[in-house]
């Protein structure tokens, strides 16, 4: 059985290691356009900053190393330029003499991956605006950046996104100002505002200068420096751009082939991640596939997934639907100077947009143990189904244990799991690796409050909303006096949650209670205490003032 | 209607809690026999080590500010001496005045804890011997520790546990040599050899004696110092001793009472956390719950499953039976110095008692990227079931990373979730944060590749056997020509992996061979030639060199 793979790295170099080792006997030939079969793209970044110092480190593996380990014909600089489905053969042409030939298939594997966008605006042809997606591309930024490395020298990346925030730490890292412009509203899109909140400040605290909801217009030469036009007319001088806006799957050879293009602008594939043709399968960056939750296809970029759909189709590719691919639910991260930032399911704005009925609870648990030394808070955004408890996503972000939460609710997520789940969970608890009470617990059981009407939850721009309305509610400050002394919310009156039932007759009982304290669970036990004192519209801040602090409008 | 707690802490004190947002109008009385009513339990080594300073900081919450905020009417240093079902009420002792007296229940929750285990031997009554539980005990020790401490001052722990690791670090911290005396032949029991081996060596590494297959005989006096007089007549003369054997749950009440106690020996408990008496919960150390994974009850000592006990306990006092408990597999952890030791469900040892089937792979994966810098290895062993794939249990060593790869199986046991679970899990991944393929994830990929019969297993001391029994055996090391030459297995030919394929006809095809590298990985690929070559019973070594090192008998 001879196995024909267009495009190494994630998808196909892995595909082809998997093969061999099922199939002793297969033949197998790797078309990668490109100069290398297998090569760390996610580290690239971190070689532009040089926290990854040895250029070889980026390479797994070479096309020799490769070759003989999976006696397979690994053949760089050979580029597919199309596939001949008729007679199963794709056309390639060879980089280095620019000669081309046919090669035959049983089996064909299709991992082509994803180009970054270029916008198609004035001036992007211009020297040293580059875009990042391999080695090649990772030189020629590194070379410019030593180039250009002044006193003063600045760069621009277009594009808040993981990517853009990982180049901008690294620019800044090796001595430039930093710009980053987010066309949206707040940068990370993955995340919602008040997370995403938080790594805006800790970038600015960083150094970093970040614009968002504005554009790019054009780029223009100035001297020997480059201008970024920007859609409000204002420019940007710089030395170096990195436009970082996105990618989109490499489909015109599938395409072109005739092969069945998804709703998402992927290549189609099927559970086996078997094509629309029987012989050729696709994995990686250029595939569309449903998303767990919502059932709809959309096309990720992660790696992990790309990695297990070669092992899946490799495995199907010898042995004919056998194994079932599950979809991804986007768990990603990235690592934002001192803090982490990651997501995993959907996010507020998606699944507004989707229109999928969703409620939100946000906390700022302790990494570990309070009394344990050396512990600084995480934030936790979690959104579920206000009916069944059903997980749609989370996100968090902070400098300790992020990653921990969200590879914990990704997995819930993938199986369908609730708030439930989370509140059942269990965890390895020891002062100095968590708390009795794991984050994801606790914010399951806020979630748990909130689903079974011990607790009406409000959210900090709702309550904003009331507060520009100047409705008339009671605003009740539930923390310590020299708390409220030191901020608190326009217009609220303090009565400390432990000496609230004395107080309970001076508060109106005609209209509508908001009660906050810090974080949100002082909050809570003033709201029981209040609706089981005959209150009957009352509504605890969720997450309390240090939400309200990063995005509330009405400051005190 | 009035309910009794009897035992503050983190069974007594969260109930409490959520028992008066539940009903505000509740009466709530708690008696605890001791001076605290919530205090850090799991933070006292670190007291003792000074890694707490702060002493205020081990208390959550004082008797007076709990009773304000919940409303609850908390009684330390009153102890119930007997529970009188017939009247519904517990007779009390106030151990501030010695007076006995009654108080009524509607509804009583037990959560009495458990008692460390004191064996009764000769001179267990010494000055100096501790156990360490609550903070009395904490501040004993600590007094004792600076009172003794000078140049040679030496501490022994009898027994090797969780604590007791936690107590050798903290008493080495402060200035103390430290020796641990372990019955059983390795530390830390709840993980298997060898992930306990690598513990072993890091506390010998830190300059922490251990001797282990080694039981306490009796406690001497001499001059001013103990003498520790081991069951091979032995002494270890030093300052200070600490019992940490174990404990017992305290069932004294519930059994004078003729409350149900479990084959386990705890308080019987149904799914509610009801009693045999349906006016009577029970929570915490002292009850007995079935094991998820065995179904079999048995008592758990973990501040986590107490928390959500207690929750779950209060709500059905309130709304009878509305929440049940789904047990606790078991999930635990201690930092040992520099590294971190985990452990969820059920050991090989444990698996072996109850008779059941299982497999192992043991993985020695990078902690994230490893072109990222600062990655340490960790080790994971993952036990489950041969032919389902349902996960019994996993362990993990090391100092990065532990206690994420043991959250995410915990929560898998949990869930009767499979190995084929954890390949298809998806999690944060950015160098920084882990690998394409996370630790969790390619510990499944071997296990799949056991079940799936790619790939024959064969364990460290398995191979020992045939090596002990000189068997007749092709005994292959797959790694690079100066890796063998470095180090490898007494008997052991070396062919490169990547030359395999060349020297095929130079293994003999009549016996059994045995393949090995490094980690394990090269080893799989040189297993899956070789087998589908025509060599008939081929096996991998587990863990590879790695693990061989750490316990293999036959090293070369």
């Amino acid at each position: 059985m001879k196995y024909v793979i267009i495009g190494g790295v994630a998808g196909g170099a892995s595909a082809a290691a998997r093969l061999k080792r099922m199939n002793e006997d297969a033949e197998i030939v790797i078309l990668e356009k490109g100069e290398h079969i297998s090569y760390a793209n996610c580290g690239l970044p971190y070689f532009i900053g040089n926290t990854i110092n040895d250029r070889k480190k980026l390479f797994l593996q070479t096309p020799v190393s490769f070759g003989n380990r999976y006696d397979a014909d690994v053949r760089t600089l050979n580029e597919v330029t199309a596939i001949n489905r008729d007679r199963k053969t794709v056309s390639v042409k060879n980089l280095h003499n620019n000669k081309e030939y046919e090669e035959g298939y049983d089996i064909l594997l299709l991992s082509p991956g994803a180009s970054p966008i270029i916008p198609p605006v004035e001036g992007v042809d211009l020297p040293n605006i580059y875009t990042l997606r391999n080695v090649t591309d990772c030189d020629r930024i590194k070379m410019c950046a030593a180039d250009k490395l002044s006193v003063g020298a600045s760069a621009v990346i277009i594009g808040g996104g993981f990517i853009g925030l990982e180049m901008a730490e690294n620019l800044h890292k090796i001595g430039y100002q930093v710009t980053v412009v987010e066309k949206a509203d707040h940068v990370l899109t993955p995340l919602d505002w008040p997370l995403a909140a938080i790594v805006q400040q800790h970038l600015i605290e960083q150094g970093v200068r970040v614009i968002t909801s504005n554009g790019l217009q054009t780029f223009k030469q100035v001297d020997n420096r480059l201008a970024v036009v920007l859609e409000d007319n204002s420019e940007l001088v710089c030395d170096l751009v990195v436009l970082s806006i996105g990618v989109r799957p490499n489909t015109d050879l599938a395409k072109a082939a005739g092969l069945k293009i998804g709703e998402a602008g992927g290549i189609w594939v099927d559970e086996y991640l078997q094509t629309s043709d029987e012989c050729i399968f696709a994995v990686g960056d250029a595939i569309e596939f449903p998303h767990p939750v919502t059932g709809k296809p959309y096309c990720n970029f992660l790696a992990g997934p790309a990695n297990l759909q070669a092992r899946i189709a490799a495995m199907n590719m010898v042995y004919p639907q056998t194994v079932k691919y599950s979809g991804s639910v986007a768990t990603a991260i990235a690592k934002v100077f001192n803090i982490a930032a990651a997501s995993t399911g959907l996010s507020e704005a998606a699944l507004k947009r989707q229109g999928i009925a969703f409620q939100t609870v946000i906390t700022h648990p302790a990494p570990h143990a309070t009394y344990y030394p050396g512990g600084k808070p995480l934030h936790l955004k979690l959104n579920f189904d206000p009916e069944t408890g059903l997980i749609l996503g989370a996100q968090a972000v902070g400098p300790m244990n992020v990653d921990k939460q969200i590879d914990i609710i990704s997995l819930l997520i993938k199986h369908q799991g609730t708030i439930f789940d989370l509140v059942n969970s269990e965890h390895a608890y020891a002062p100095p690796f968590g708390s009795a009470k794991s984050p994801v617990m606790f914010a399951g059981m806020v979630a748990e409050n909130i689903i079974s009407h011990l607790m009406n939850p409000i959210q900090a721009a709702e309550l904003d909303e009331l507060l520009d309305q100047n409705a008339d509610i009671n605003l009740i400050d539930v923390r310590e006096i020299q708390e409220h002394k030191a901020d608190s919310i326009q217009g609220a009156v303090n009565y400390p949650v432990d000496e609230l039932r004395e107080f309970l007759d001076d508060i109106p009982n005609d209209k509508k209670t908001v009660v906050f304290c810090e974080v949100g669970l002082r909050g809570y036990i003033a709201s029981r205490i209040l609706m089981q004192s005959g209150f009957d519209n009352v509504y605890n801040l969720i997450g309390g003032m240090k939400t309200y602090r990063l995005i509330g409008k009405h400051l005190r």
